[in-house]
C-alpha cells in the first residue's frame, strides 16, 4: 500500500472506470485521459461523481466556454495547484485563450490575493449600496 | 488607536488622498467612492499603489472588462473575502453579469477547490501533454 | 451542548483553569485575562499546552520582542483572523508599533500574498544561489 | 506555447525588460537578478508594476529593512511559497538574520497557524479593551 | 439583485426545488431543511448537485457515520468555516459526538495546522518508508 | 547557511536531541525516526515542544487513536501538505485505516472544501437551531 497513487491505464481498468473513461473521452471529442481520471479511478464511486460534476459545471450554460475554464485556471492558481492550472490551462489554450491573456489572468489573481487579505485584515465594512 | 481603522471621508481627507479619490471617481465615471478606499486612506503610498495597480490590471486589456471582472470575484469568492465579493460582484453586475452566470460562477469556484484539493492530495503527476 | 462556548471567567473557573490564569497575569504582569484563554478553559489540556507554547515562544530569545508580536499580527493578518489581529495587533501597541508601523506591515502582507502566488502559479525555479 | 514560462536572461530581453533589469540591480547594489524577475518579463507590465511595488514597499520606511524581510519570510512561510522562503530569506540573512532568529521566526509562523485555526473555530469573541 | 441570497421557504420553492427538499428531510429523517439547502435552492442544478453528492459521500461505506461528521467538522474547523462547523458540529453530536471529543478534534486541527506549515516551510524530505 | 535544512541523525545529534529521539522511538514502539524530528532538530527546543504536543494530543483521549490519524490525515490533505499526508497515512495505515477508507476520507475532504467555499461565499446565515 504506497502513498502515492499511480495511474491506471485503461487496460488495465475494469469495465466499470472503462465506461466512465469512454464517457470523458467522448464528451471531450479525444481519445486521450489525462492523469488525473486515471489516479481517481482507484476510487470509482468517486471517479464517477468528480467527472459527473465536472461534466455538468463546465458544461454549456450561461458563461462562455473559454471563460469558465479562465475561472477554472484563476482559482486553481490562487489555489497554487500546478496539475490543475496546467491540465486547465491546456484547456483554455485549446479553447483559445492567449499568453497575452493568461498574463492578464495571473495578474488578476495576484492582486485579488492582495486586496483581499488587506480588506479582510482591515475589516472593512460592507458599503449600503452593496448590501 | 483602535484595532479597526474607520473610513476617511473626502471633506476630511487631505489633498493628496482627494487626489486619489478624484482619480478613482473620474476613471470609474461616478460621484462615489467605496469604502475599501477610505480604509486605506489612513495610509497615502498604499492607497495610491493599490488604486494605481487596480487601475493597471483592471482597465482594457485582452481580457473583457466582464471577464476580469469575474476573475475578481471568483479569485475573491474562493478566498471568502466578502467585501470583495459584494464590491467586484457589484461591479460585475453592473458590467452585466447574470444571476445565472454568478451560480455557474460559484459553482466553477466550489469545484475548482474540490479538485484542487484531490489533485494535490493524490500527487497527481502532470501529463507529458500539458508540460 | 451549543455550538460556541462561552468565555469561563476567573470565579467559575476550576483550581486547574484558576492556577493557568494566575501564570497568565503574573507573565503579563497585568490582572486580566483576554477571552482567548477563558474559551479555550473548557478544555483545561489545551488551554495549559498552548500557554505553555506561546509563553515559550513568545518569551525572551534571539528576535526583540516587538518583533515577534509583528510577525504574529503578519501571519494573522495574512490568515485573516480577526481576534488574533486585535490581541496580537494590541500587545505589538504595548510593546511600541506605531500606526505607521502597522501600516507597512500590513503593506507588506497584501504584496507577499500577491507574490506568492505569482511564484507559485509561474512554478519559477529556485536560483542555484539560493539553494 | 508551455504551461510553465522559463526565465528571461538580461541578453535575450527586451530594451524595456532590460531596463527593469538595470533598476533591480542598481536599487540592490549587485549584478545579479533573480528568476521571480526573469519569469515575470514575459509579462513587461506586470515585471514593472510588482518591481514598483516591491522597491517602494521593501524600501526605508518606518520598520526596519531586516523586520521588513523577517515579515516577508514568515508570510511566506505561512503560505508554503518555498521560492519566496528562499528568496527572502536569503535577503533576510545578508541583512543580518541569524539561524536562531529564524527558528524562532519559523515557530511563530507555526504556532500563530494554531492559534489562528482555534480561534476562528470557536469564535472568540474580541475583548473590548481590544476594539 | 442583492449580494447576498436570501433562504427559499419550502412554501415558495418550485417543485423541482420541492422534490430534493423532501429527499433531504426523508433520507435524513426529519421535518427540517437548514439554510444551506434554502440558500442553494436559488440554483436547483447545484442544489441537487451537492445534494447528490453530500448524500452519497456522507452515506453508509467504509468508515462509521460518526466519523465522517468528525471528518468534515475538523476540515471545515480548519478552513474557518462557522456555518459548517456548526451544522456538521450538530450532525456529529446527534450522532454522539462529546464535547471532551470535540476539544480533541479541536487540538488535534490546530497542531496539524501548525506542524503542516513547518513541515512544508522546511521542506522536510520524505522518508523511504513513506513512498 | 542553507535555505534547506537537512536531517540530524542519531549520532550526529547532541545529547539533549538524542534524549527526545530516545523519547520518540520509545513512545511509539520503534527505532526509527521520521525527517519532520531530524530537521526540527536544528532548533532543539521547538523540537522538544512539538514532540510534547503531539504525543499529548495524539495520545490516548476520548477519540479513538485510528480516528485521531484519520482527521490528522483529512486536515493534511486539506492543506496539501505531502510529508504530513505520507506520514499520519502511514500511521493511519499501520492502526488499520484501509484503502477503501482512504478513499472515502479523501472523498470528505474534497467535498467539505467545496461546500465550505460555497457557504461562505454566499454567506448562509446559521440556522437557529444550529446555536
Amino acid at each position: 500500500m504506497a502513498a502515492r497513487r499511480q495511474p491506471i491505464e485503461y487496460t488495465d481498468a475494469s469495465t466499470e472506470v472503462r465506461a466512465i473513461y469512454d464517457d470523458i473521452m467522448a464528451t471531450r471529442n479525444t481519445d486521450w485521459i489525462n492523469n488525473f481520471w486515471k489516479v481517481l479511478a482507484h476510487d470509482p464511486p468517486t471517479l464517477r461523481r468528480i467527472w459527473s460534476s465536472i461534466k455538468e459545471v463546465m458544461g454549456p450554460g450561461a458563461l462562455d466556454p473559454l471563460v469558465k475554464e479562465l475561472l477554472y485556471v484563476a482559482v486553481s492558481a490562487s489555489n497554487g495547484c500546478h496539475y490543475c492550472i496546467a491540465s486547465h490551462g491546456a484547456a483554455a489554450r485549446r479553447k483559445g485563450m492567449t499568453e497575452a491573456q493568461y498574463s492578464e489572468l495571473l495578474a488578476i489573481v495576484g492582486l485579488a490575493n492582495e486586496t483581499n487579505k488587506l480588506v479582510t485584515a482591515l475589516q472593512v465594512p460592507v458599503d449600503e449600496r452593496f448590501l
